[in-house]
């Protein structure tokens, strides 16, 4: 058996996603060893998490300020590493990309170089960097698995097909406000934003989720992951997130992937593919509870962020890293009580409309184009107030 | 392109199943051709098909006794075989079993046995014979690829699957008097009961499709064909006939296949695969009007050909060849005006409790029990008439 267990590094273990990473391996200790734990924030956390785990190598953002206080917390022998070092680390077979924000794309390009097999939860890094990661990917054959519970639906649907998909279609559950009127959705207050009708995850997906924005950046990681033009990915309302994605064929056969709400499936594929493991931690749908899946079109009036998003991701160059950082800025401003739900949207196309785009963009200029846009969005807002 | 061409032989082509196979063909005539054509009725259509197809070789059974009146319509220029010559034929790549009844089981073994891939639509043989068809595609190598759109969906969902399901979900449509009372089922009329909400099929496959036989059937077909334990074989009923089945694996996840209730699109799959066709006649769901798909469970009580069949399938031995009989005779009588509906269910049931099964049968003691249970049903009617 020993040979058979897959050595994880997990980045970003304090998180919504890197904690249920670590509840996935410790449900199936025969299976997955964690050899690495790196995280920015929440140190205590990884202090206990090392102290579980024990892994081999520890990460931590050498400017992290709390790093002493690690150290005081738990007895970690060796040197604490950068997190492209533990994204990349030759004692891993795989590295699980949790990390949020920008702070995944540079770990992430490092596992790939080094030809490691990634499991993708770092959705900023793709949709900033598509290109640039994919391209990295394909050089050194490294596998982009992905963790979001859509991608990996679609990467399950299509699993055995010969030929390419004819349409991806990527549902989202519609946010907790797709029955608000636009008046209505002025006055969205922050608890009420962070309340998900169906998944729990961390604060800035969730408002993302509010708005449609998460479903947008999405769209823009299937076009990256799938190699799929952008007129054929749809988008498609389903309420009860059971259905997570589906793909649809050249015949017109459609895949659907379905399970409950709960990022430990997806996650836990990512790391079990091609396998699939019994863990009985996991839900099974009891289908005498489930009466009704519903569908409806996306409202991109009511939801101007997915139409906004889907627009950058066609423009292509740095439009999608701008939007992207934009975003990151406008969430936290509506989190900190400073703007209005709906601000979010305008202020994010306020921002694009400004941008210079530079197409085929390496590492700087994506990184210039989200400094230039946090910047031009707070301006944007101070201009308003 | 012309390597490519699969060379198709099709059995009981003037049936609904096979007139379909046809339509599929002649849309795609760069990558099927029609090599044989066999029927037992309705063979002026038949004259036709030979005279749009120009098969190689032309079957039809010996006994027949429209034979001279086909050779009359249409130039026949060689020898009619008989059905079992026409499905093993060496100048064919595939063979389409779309005979009905147990006319179909000889030619499926024969073309087994000549080590030919064949796309089964004759639900009879596999739940008569499931044992014997399914040992003999092992021992030849070829393969048998589901026509049901049933089967087809839970195919295609394991399609690129290392592990075997944890578990099929076979939908049924419920037929037409899901909501109907007891006291009203038996009320039904022929003209009622040949009016299926979802599907155009034949009309014995109709009417098993009102009484849930059918799912029975194809529970037992399921079995067979993926080699799974009833018990790990669930029925749903979806009124939609959208999802076509679904397969849960050992993770809890679970891939479901969906389309509008088509049946061109799983025969032309079975001739297609490993790879898929665009055919344009096939129609694509338009998401916009697809606004839900409802799950209920299925009546056992009020549709117990449901329960008989599935009973029939654990008893195993000759009970499913009895079973198959039995039905076949029940709804004949039915669509004669000689039963009431309620009195298939019924006289089935008499039938089997007085069967006695031989468990590992051969060819000769399912066929001996299909002719007992045919005699047996009458005498039941006769005696409670």
């Amino acid at each position: 058996m020993v040979d058979s267990i897959k050595r994880v590094a997990v980045l970003g273990s304090t998180g919504s996603i890197g904690r249920q990473t670590l509840d996935v391996i410790r449900a199936l200790p025969q299976r997955f060893q964690v050899v690495g734990l790196a995280a920015g924030k929440n140190l205590e956390l990884l202090a206990e998490q090392v102290q579980e785990f024990k892994p081999e190598f520890i990460g931590c953002p050498p400017e992290n300020d709390d790093i002493d206080k690690l150290r005081g917390l738990v007895d970690i022998k060796s040197d604490l590493l950068p997190l492209d070092e533990v994204a990349a680390h030759p004692d891993a077979d795989i590295a699980v990309i949790a990390t949020s924000g920008k702070a995944g794309l540079r770990p992430t390009l490092a596992a790939l170089r080094a030809g490691k097999n990634i499991a993708l939860a770092n959705k900023e890094s793709l949709v900033s960097a598509g290109e640039i990661i994919t391209g990295e990917a394909k050089k050194s054959g490294a596998r982009i698995l992905p963790v979001d519970s859509e991608h990996s639906a679609i990467w399950q649907c299509l699993n055995g097909e010969n030929q390419e998909a004819a349409r991806i279609i990527l549902t989202a559950s519609g946010g907790p406000f797709r029955r608000l009127s636009p008046e209505q959705l002025k006055e969205v207050t922050v608890a009420q934003a962070l309340q998900h009708p169906s998944w729990k995850m961390g604060k800035k997906v969730t408002v993302d989720s509010a708005t449609l924005m998460n479903k947008g950046l999405e769209v823009i990681e299937a076009h990256w992951l799938f190699h799929m033009p952008y007129d054929r990915i749809d988008v498609l309302i389903h309420p009860q997130s059971i259905i997570h994605s589906m793909v649809e064929f050249i015949d017109g056969s459609i895949k659907a992937q379905l399970s409950y709400p709960d990022m430990r499936l997806p996650i836990q594929y990512a790391l079990s593919y091609p396998e699939r493991f019994i863990n009985p931690q996991l839900p099974r749908i009891d289908w005498s509870l489930v009466r009704s899946l519903d569908f409806e079109p996306p409202d991109y009036d009511k939801f101007p962020c997915l139409r906004l998003a889907i627009e950058a991701g066609r423009w292509g160059g740095t439009y999608p890293a701008a939007l992207c950082a934009a975003d990151e800025v406008a969430v936290e401003l509506f989190l900190d009580g400073r703007i209005l739900f709906t601000d979010i949207a305008s202020s994010i196309e306020r921002t694009l409309e400004q941008h210079q785009s530079i197409s085929k963009p390496g590492l700087e200029e994506i990184e210039a184009a989200d400094n230039w846009a946090r910047e031009t969005l707070l301006k944007t807002i101070s201009g308003v107030k």
